[in-house]
């Protein structure tokens, strides 16, 4: 397996990650916008917008560098269009705090992997990737504003844990069908696993990926503590 | 009439020309993305969540320096959330080339307005209103394309005029309101039409408004030909 060391020459599989990541970039811009209406008051709206606007702000450098390695962004992207767009599809938000707790729950998990499989991809690679999903700030103040909102309203928590159970079950359930289509991206996601201590070296590369993540729910559990929520 | 000259302590009529311009960012930032569905490919859509975050760019300009200020930003731009969601509401575009066509022609007449009113407020503001709305690149970026599509289908500028006609039509009626409503802006407006020769000085407020906006569709008219459409 080649794909995991780092090189001059992009592999497949690192394309495959830009171009994932940029489409995830992008769509998540698109999705948070449409969030609008759900907005409280003018400054949640405000809020929305930067949170979109730091979106668009990774999607542009991502796509940027797959042009600078010399490939078609749109071409490395539009494998993932499918199934992102299948994933927020299922997960419409219907309310502000369903729309608070995707993005929570939807930027560690996805920020969890990305930073995983970027360990195995090359310097320039990782460092872009880290930068793309490095948002904690953010993160604090949503989680925050959940807890809060659970903590006035205890009833809030059930039906706010089962959203959460389902962004995360809808979100597994597509990675596998990427797994499954793009070898050269679980080539490298598997790589990553197992540096990061959740593979075992022997197992297939599927199998591997299924066990990284199985790694990323735990820490998606301690983020629904976070947030008063339970799994 | 005090409105009109550059002061410390920003007037009621800037107060109101920041508050319409930070929430006119903020609406155009969420309709462009809303019109992701009509974008012809990911490189459109891209292209088109750029533009949307520019507008938020600017929205946040605008936002931190009423807050500078010591003004609330949302209740600054709250009595304009009615007309300008009202202007949107009655134009939504159909399909692509409308929404670049409102992009256009709303950037276009929108910047033209801006730079006369700010003529006549304080230096800072003047400064951040001609920064907000200087996107003379992107213009030409999109007018080459519609009128590239015109060209290539010379029956799509008879709609696509009528588009461009109401998109104005609706502006003016929704600007005529906020002018009733909003007297120390539209004083501000007719000091600006003063000084860019558009009103006579013995004239009212509100006719001196629809002397400057007269004056804003003869440009209008000047960007409707560089799109290869008509009046």
């Amino acid at each position: 397996m080649t794909n995991g060391s780092p090189s001059e020459t992009p592999s497949a599989g690192v394309v495959d990650l830009l171009g994932l990541l940029a489409y995830a970039e992008l769509v998540s811009f698109f999705r948070l916008s449409g969030d609008a209406g759900l907005a409280p008051d003018l400054a949640a709206k405000g809020e929305l917008a930067g949170a979109a606007a730091a979106e668009y702000r990774h999607y542009r450098l991502l796509h940027d560098r797959l042009t600078e390695m010399g490939v078609d962004p749109e071409a490395a992207m539009e494998p993932f269009v499918e199934p992102l767009d299948a994933w927020h599809a299922r997960t419409e938000p219907k309310n502000w705090l369903e729309s608070l707790v995707k993005t929570y729950v939807g930027d560690g998990i996805s920020g969890d992997f990305y930073r995983v499989v970027a360990k195995v991809a090359d310097a320039r690679t990782a460092e872009l990737v880290d930068g793309a999903v490095d948002d904690d700030e953010r993160a604090e103040v949503i989680g925050a504003r959940v807890r809060a909102a659970v903590e006035a309203d205890p009833k809030l928590a059930g039906p706010l844990s089962l959203w959460a159970r389902r962004l995360v079950g809808e979100a597994l359930s597509q990675a596998q069908l990427v797994a499954a289509h793009r070898p050269e991206l679980a080539a490298l996601v598997a790589a990553g696993a197992e540096r990061a201590g959740e593979g075992s070296g022997r197992e297939s590369d599927l199998a591997a990926v299924s066990r990284l993540f199985a790694g990323l729910t735990e820490a998606h559990s301690a983020r629904l503590a976070a947030m008063g929520l339970s799994t």
